[in-house]
């Protein structure tokens, strides 16, 4: 029966993949899918362990980077910019109904996992999180600031969103992601007249 | 210096989001793409672990699947069911071009895991890739044997290639698959003419 369970929240899991984010890959114009994005990550994860400002267990974020997004099957992607006073509500629900196709003893480890991601506290959430910013902000640099063109993004809001938590997980990579951030400004990858 | 070669080699891997595989999704007839693959992998690899026949090292099976194919980024995604004698040392070429953008200690141990992988040896590997056949068999139960049907691939053919290898990490998913194919045979999601 369990083995059953197991496939079919295989299945629905499968549905990520058709959830598009606001960000191109950056080898090509496609935007990205939460799928693929929640796979870069945990390779980001993987590689950026030495530059983490705390001590981490590495299978607590692989496995938070893994399953960090699956609630974007009923709640979607929402871009960080965006004021969605309900996104956390929306995405517990989602957590509780996609987790509940897990025998119980997944069904608590990965929803505890996802909680924690979004309490932002432990080390290891830190470390994750500031990796599942940097990436985006990444695809802006390659792409010459495409999502902050499109929807109107200033360098003020991308500094507000991103320094504090970045640097809260990876001070190294903020101090570079800083640096390409004054390039862009440089640039011009900035829309012109930003909120 | 190494912190650039890692954002170097995250760009690198996102290559992989663009290799396009032989199977659709499960929720969509869009051909997955070997980036949302390794994903889905992970994430199975994270579930089955009570079905595996073997105890495992949870941490190097996920770090495993997440790498697995980035291989395919220079040498591409080949069929099961082809019969190409250069295929490991196309591979290993693209193995050793592409985790050689990491420094050192980690290009070695991704190399390693990659070579672990593909000797077939170890439970992590045995695991991992019984999980790995199972996902593309499972798309082509929910297609109705799509991939089956546009290659001429008979029963046979499936029954050579999935058995032994989803059997020796997953006796009770290999029981499952078996029931599944069966069914398969049954509703004629095969080639009526196969090979």
């Amino acid at each position: 029966v369990d083995l059953n369970n197991l496939i079919d929240f295989i299945k629905e899991a499968d549905k990520l993949k058709s959830v598009e984010r606001k960000t191109f890959n950056y080898n090509e114009r496609r935007y990205e899918n939460s799928g693929e994005h929640s796979w870069l990550l945990a390779l980001a994860v993987l590689i950026f362990k030495d530059y983490s400002n705390e001590n981490i267990n590495m299978i607590k974020c692989l496995k938070m980077a893994i399953i960090h997004d699956l609630v974007e099957i009923d709640a979607g992607d929402t871009i960080i910019y965006a004021d969605d006073k309900n996104k956390f509500d929306n995405e517990k629900k989602a957590a509780e109904r996609i987790f509940s196709i897990l025998p119980d003893h997944l069904k608590d480890e990965l929803f505890d996992l996802w909680l924690e991601f979004e309490d932002k506290k432990t080390p290891e959430a830190a470390y994750v999180r500031a990796l599942d910013r940097f990436l985006p902000l990444l695809s802006n640099v390659v792409h010459e600031g495409h999502t902050w063109k499109k929807h109107n993004i200033s360098p003020d809001m991308v500094y507000n969103k991103n320094k504090s938590v970045i640097s809260a997980g990876l001070q190294g990579l903020w101090n570079e992601a800083d640096k390409l951030l004054k390039n862009c400004i440089t640039r011009g990858y900035f829309p012109t007249k930003s909120k």
